[in-house]
């Protein structure tokens, strides 16, 4: 993977945008390895993502973003900046479910995430040794069912402490506070298990059962204020029968929780997620 | 495709119910060319499904059915018995969109799927000749906005006239009446154009485009009162991403549409759907 | 659907070429709609392709052509400009099977295939009233067995005659003289009943019943000299079990194959292929 | 789960086999909780899978056993007996690659494998610590590239002295004696890296970029003497574009190995496979 600057941008469409972009960076031999574009027709907004191989320029990352300045003003872009060699700094937690937290730790092992894990985060146990195996600090972080302040105060210090970059709901089984999301807004990944909108909050497994659904789900998403309801970044399914009860519903669905949260944290890692009111634009 | 007697039964589980139905078929010499069985544990309900190779019988349906009589009384079993030899009647009814209308007269003349058809019944004009190209009689019958009940009035009486075994609604965007709906109950197939339970009613393609899914799909269902509600015989999706417009959520759909519908009603019309509640059993 | 002007292109890769091509549209108010770029590192090779507005232009598909003339010689570039106003002409050659060739009417009728369908080359009779009822020319071109040639002089002088930019196989169960597929290189497109290269050659599904395979596919390709070895353009795969039989698989492959000949046409008709070596750019 | 003594068998078909087989359950008070039946016709052999309730006999399995004796000699059956409360003893192994490895011991730990690791044999030692975390024993044997034969004796011994049930190739880079495989036939499980028989032998990966496919896939599949064209048990693909790389369909395909892998384990360990020739039946 060679180093590269992702240039992630939206604004107000017109004509011209991406020559202009791409003037700016050639003008200075920058080589662009990957670019994808998007025109949203409802709100007339352009979306776009640009990788400059790194070692095409003969500046860094600072003097690239002064040289945008001027165009953020004239289109009136959000422009964000990244570093392809600066990894995320991420924070997973889990609740007693381990197969998201294996699976993201053992895809982190072999090199497929490129991220640092800062830390794991838990209101149980049961992970600890394997968490610390990968070399990981593990916090055991008490939510005490009547008073949860205390909990999440906590939760929320290491977030802080450990500035990260992104946090990431690996079947963790509390509700976050809203001050909290709204801090990390867009930052935080959640794994929802069905395929929302369908079995909004809790136990979509047994929703799924009662309905007699012949798909179950997990979705990907951005957590918001509005539970369940944040931007979607992705979804999968997989087939089930009459002959499946609850308990098989739940063991088949952790297949795909465990692949929608990896592609979407994935997608997330690689700055290839733009979010514009409650939807994403992935450009994967 | 060799005759068989198909026997779908279900009654309250017990010991020894496949093994005191398997004995009645052996002791007449009938041979078991495909049987499955449920049993439902939160009802505790039993269900089950064989077909009988005609050929191994030395009597007729009727004297297959009066032999089973005892056995009905005493395990309060609901039985039926089908002869494959004779095809169900089946009505279709259709809008404009001719994708589902087109696919399974397509697959009905290819032989893929063994029934009659008895007529198609439509508010527009524009298939017409098309399917009387397949020999099959075409009814318009227009639906005033204002004054829904002679129209269906007249669709009521082609379908009883007809004697449909199955009224499949092929993208007929009308509602049909209650009454209708109950009088043809669990033999009136719908198909809908969303992943349900997401976005039950109109335009569900615009609503999954506003809320950003990373799928859309659709659902194939017997009609009941509760529009949108009945039980669900078979679903799948189609994935999709930000550039996708609703334009482009309606074609892909309609390859999700055609084919969850013509699965649907193949295994009606083979007998392999069982309703119990509103959830279906699927011999497939 | 907005006109548009596609340019596609592919050159020897180097920096700013997307801004080169990018300042050449925008310095004449070129509005770029669409654009997608790919560089495959294994032989340096970029490719292209760009959709503009053609109202934003004040001249023509020509002129735009010239303009980009001095470009063409200077990155050794292949380019076609198409205007998305012309729809390309296709002839549909089919046999006994009707799967694929009465769901591509059904799409062309709806709107969904942007082409001319100029006529129906067949060497069975049996769809001939049904593509006249698509007010489409049908031609019974019979291919004897013993003496193939003079029946695929008359197919070359038809697909001459209509001035074809393209040939479907929906399931034409001949194989094409090899000097056809050379004047109409990368330009006959035809559906193999397997998920190549799995089961090359005569009767697929037999050879995957045999080999007890637990998916099935189908494979959208250019027609190239070698059989079944041509640029891949699209595939797709639907399950199986042990209690399918061949006739089974045979019914289960339909869906699949006229799902993605449907796709692979389209992506063909909207000039978002490129191939090189043997393989495919799919801009889609 | 509750406790059931599973019934595999299979015969040349004859009429009255299902019906015989209950009879014998019934008659001792059997609570058949599953039943599933399969019917060869190229073959004229049928397959039979049936779990009985242990708690509804009032005898175990040795009694049952017995009892079948008769029919066994009568019906020439292959006839199998397991106690579902006996977990198969897994012997895996693996190489540097740690994704189905760590994917199957998290599946284990959750419940959803119902078996005992006996150990896992590798030719590296990345991966002990963790194995170990599991409490599973970790056996690091190296194969000399010069000379396999003792380090093939020492695993050889390992799987013997485990009294190993079966055996999980879960991506183990090396290829097993044909003595070993004979051995313990239909007991070693392997995972190809290819949607089988595409793209046998060395590096499918490479293969299927050459190819330019648009799936790629992975088959789980009995171990034989003919490398990759044992039976198989089950298989899956994931859709990959021109812009993939090499490692980027190695990447996405560990996803579908390790599902892939997983189900066809999970099927092996509840007795759902029965091999014929070189297909299988797998009841699930």
């Amino acid at each position: 993977m060679k180093r590269t600057f992702r240039l992630i941008l939206d604004c107000p469409d017109q004509v011209g945008i991406v020559t202009r972009v791409g003037e700016m960076i050639t003008r200075h031999g920058g080589w662009i390895s990957e670019a994808a574009h998007h025109s949203d027709e409802d709100s007339n907004r352009f979306f776009s993502r640009i990788e400059i191989l790194a070692d095409s320029l003969s500046f860094g990352i600072e003097e690239l973003r002064e040289k945008f300045e001027p165009m953020i003003d004239e289109y009136q872009m959000n422009l964000r900046l990244v570093d392809s060699a600066t990894p995320k700094k991420v924070v997973l937690m889990a609740s007693k479910g381990s197969h998201c937290l294996s699976d993201l730790l053992d895809r982190w092992k072999s090199g497929d995430l490129d991220c640092e894990i800062s830390c794991v985060i838990s209101n149980h146990t049961g992970m600890q040794g394997l968490v610390e195996w990968y070399g990981i600090p593990y916090h055991h972080v008490v939510i005490d069912k009547e008073n949860k302040a205390p909990g999440f105060a906590q939760v929320e210090g290491l977030v802080d402490e450990y500035d990260a970059d992104c946090v990431v709901l690996a079947r963790y089984m509390q509700i976050l506070p809203q001050a909290l999301c709204e801090k990390y807004r867009h930052r935080v990944i959640n794994i929802h298990h069905s395929f929302l909108p369908s079995f909004i909050g809790a136990k979509p497994y047994h929703q799924a059962s009662r309905r007699g659904v012949k798909l179950i789900g997990a979705t990907c998403h951005y957590v918001t204020e509005q539970l369940d309801e944040g931007p979607i970044i992705d979804q999968d399914v997989a087939r089930v029968t009459h002959s499946d009860k609850v308990e098989d519903l739940v063991r088949l669905g952790k297949d795909v929780e465990k692949t929608v949260l990896a592609r979407g944290l994935r997608d997330h890692l690689e700055d290839r997620i733009l979010v514009h009111g409650n939807k994403t634009v992935v450009f994967s």
